[in-house]
């Protein structure tokens, strides 16, 4: 086929599923182009430990270009991708405000899901999400400000809103974010300031549904929801968010009674919402949307009429499969697969079934849920576990010693080395913006405490 | 004095001179209150690392607050300086746009200096300086972009453009910062794309002076204009830039004729301005103010007329000394001692004298200049020597074991593990704002350097 010129593949992501897809057609004798509106691979689940200080953000999103250097047969393209013409065949991408368009014969389409606030899309500048690293620094701002703030107030009421910190969303990176800001109030920041004591800080989990990571069950459910309690993390389950502002939030309880928590610092780890991709590609094939933005593929991961394009990961909806990195590690190799056995003219594959390795969260450093078939795991053990598959798939891409090491130093360590914010983030800057000049009528002069001296000459 | 009440000591700014004053004091019977517009100590001499990929903002600007934990007797407040009465001795500081008001018996105003254009302000935008994290993040992204358009690039002019990099200013900041980006484009980057070949890219060092660091003397100047040449590095002395826009710069050499540079990326290295604070001290007493911008003190670096106020580092002016680190250490240490004199009732010191260390600089991995007296080293010996003061420093606040090896790991690595930027900071977006929209009239269409596909099916 193609009168002898390589078979062209373009993959849209940088994602699990585009990483690993174009990785699995290395030896393929295809033209791969990946395109990204990031310059960077990101390993979403240790996100929660940029936000909170860990972990640099060069530590958990390489190169994309630096990992794929050696592959010689994938380019790499910076670029928002704004469109996909199924019958031309072709993908517009969008860099420095020009188009590129750039042809294919396969198509990969993993641009994965943003964060969703059901409807109420004004929630997020008042509650960022945990979707990027530009999510992630933006959160490190606010909560590390947020104390900065509080040694500069002077009513208890203002300290307390400055110094409450609300997670909306109770699965793995919820609970990880609750934990670690526990940790870094609780424990970290202990010594650092001197008007205020951040052990005080009320460190508030808020989830609709009944159980803490409600996909490992009941039993592991509950050990992690004690293990949260026993770090001092608010846990309120059966919990809607109705409203969010700059100051605080409003939440409606299981008898439907509504309360307002003060709390300036919000992080929304709640929902997902497919990459608009998903409806551009519905359009031209009348495939359905689901709910959560997701569009429906048939069995072989790709979309009606459409053989030669397959959708995998956040984006698609099919069995029911959830949102993580493994679906779209698996769907995106089954399409790589595919693609190859086409060029090599044999039979297609059977329909793509997951083969589900387990999950994992951790709450604390040293405890963590595992739920691997009907094995449950928790603990120190399930933390060793997690901890050797995130060193192993990390710095997998590098096999490189040194990052291997600094990896293990950051995460074994207790220190925080990371929370350095740039001036444009630090927390003054996103408060005036988010909150409104008004809402700090009571900032202190910091000389009224005192009286005054005579002075010294 | 003070009826019992401790001596209130107010510090300006977390850099060299503003920390280590704080330090100095740390056993003395005072209040300290230490303001500073970022919430990090800045390790200014490595800032070159973070804008080249090698290491992290955390890792070169650690928390002032962290730093100080166990100093109980100083308290941290995040506020830009507005202003200083020196009769009411009390200093205002802004945060989230409300003011505090900060009484003081003793100041030590070590506010530093930022980049200066010489009065072409127009020319920040388009070359930026390299005297905060922001600055590096913002070249990080930048310099990485620069690659990232190329690669999109169509015609050579437009290639060359993008894959040329200026850096004015041929001191420390400037050798290094040339240094690290021909070793980017030469070493880290070949094997990272597939249209452009990196190690063809052009790195420029201006300087209107006859030799490279020139504070090092001819000898040392010579030696490290010969590495930088022979890394790839072109060294263009008594050269004076006269104008920077978004894709390139003016330049005038010798004998008074101009040329004009395309190149997207500049960095400024050139000259610093000192703190505007100077003035609204030299306002109130007289003093005068150079043309850096620095504030004349008297010799033991108070303002006339003003025992009680300490100008030290990058903002004084003092026998000529040049804004080096040690120069503000010294300083505010000699500070220190005069405040706690004069609260013990001691004689006053004798004036000020600076104790010349020596300085170094880098111009690659393994090799260095330094100058120690009458002694002047260079190559690897100096490299190790640079390498050793700079571990010691680094990891001197932190008395932490993880922080020496993520240190040392980064650093004698290869590796450019921080290359990661955000959404905002990607180049594209910063090149609309920075070139304007017609800047790339050419960015090609992907797809027309192949011939159309006969579609498969």
């Amino acid at each position: 086929m193609n009168s002898g010129n390589p078979h062209r593949v373009v993959v849209i992501g940088s994602g699990f599923g585009g990483l690993f897809g174009t990785q699995a057609l290395k030896r393929a004798d295809v033209e791969i182009t990946l395109i990204a509106k990031t310059t960077h691979h990101l390993f979403q689940p240790l996100l929660y430990q940029v936000a909170t200080g860990i972990l640099s953000e060069g530590e958990i999103a390489p190169s994309t270009r630096e990992i794929l250097a050696r592959q010689r047969n994938a380019r790499v393209v910076l670029g928002d991708v704004t469109g996909v013409d199924l019958d031309a065949r072709t993908v517009t991408a969008v860099t420095v405000g020009r188009e590129t368009v750039v042809p294919y014969d396969s198509l990969i389409v993993a641009a994965g899901a943003g964060q969703s606030y059901f409807g109420n899309d004004h929630f997020s500048e008042h509650a960022p999400g945990m979707k990027s690293i530009d999510d992630a620094l933006e959160l490190r701002g606010r909560i590390f400000g947020a104390f900065e703030l509080a040694e500069l107030a002077s009513t208890p009421a203002e300290i307390e809103r400055l110094m409450t910190f609300v997670v909306v969303g109770a699965g793995p990176t919820g609970v990880e974010m609750a934990g670690q800001i526990a940790e870094l109030a609780h424990r970290t920041l202990k010594r650092d300031f001197r008007r205020v004591d951040p052990r005080s800080a009320r460190i508030i989990l808020i989830d609709g549904a009944p159980l803490v990571l409600p996909t490992f069950g009941q039993r592991l459910g509950g050990k992690a929801r004690r293990q949260l309690e026993s770090m001092g993390v608010e846990v309120m389950l059966k919990t809607k968010v109705t409203d969010v502002d700059g100051t605080g939030l409003v939440i409606e309880d299981e008898k439907g009674e509504r309360h307002r928590i003060e709390a300036l610092t919000k992080v929304w780890a709640a929902g997902v919402q497919a990459s608009p991709l998903a409806r551009i590609l519905a359009e031209q094939t009348g495939a359905e949307i689901d709910r959560a933005g997701r569009i429906e593929v048939l069995p072989d991961c790709t979309l009606p009429g459409h053989p030669e394009v397959f959708v995998v990961g956040d984006m698609a909806a099919l069995d029911g499969l959830p949102g993580v990195a493994q679906v779209a590690i698996q769907q995106s190799r089954y399409a790589a697969e595919a693609i190859k056995r086409r060029i090599a003219g044999k039979p297609e594959q059977a329909p793509f079934t997951y083969f589900d390795k387990g999950s994992m969260a951790t709450i604390s450093r040293f405890s963590a849920v595992a739920s691997i078939g009907k094995v449950s795991l928790s603990g120190f053990f399930a933390w060793l576990m997690w901890l050797g598959v995130h060193l192993v798939y990390i710095t997998g891409f590098k096999h490189r010693v040194t990052t291997l090491l600094h990896w293990a130093v950051s995460f074994l360590g207790r220190g925080r080395s990371q929370r350095t914010t740039t001036e444009q983030q630090v927390f003054a800057r996103n408060v005036i913006k988010s909150v409104g000049e008004d809402a700090y009528p009571t900032l202190p002069r910091v000389a009224e405490d005192r009286p005054e001296q005579p002075k010294a000459g």
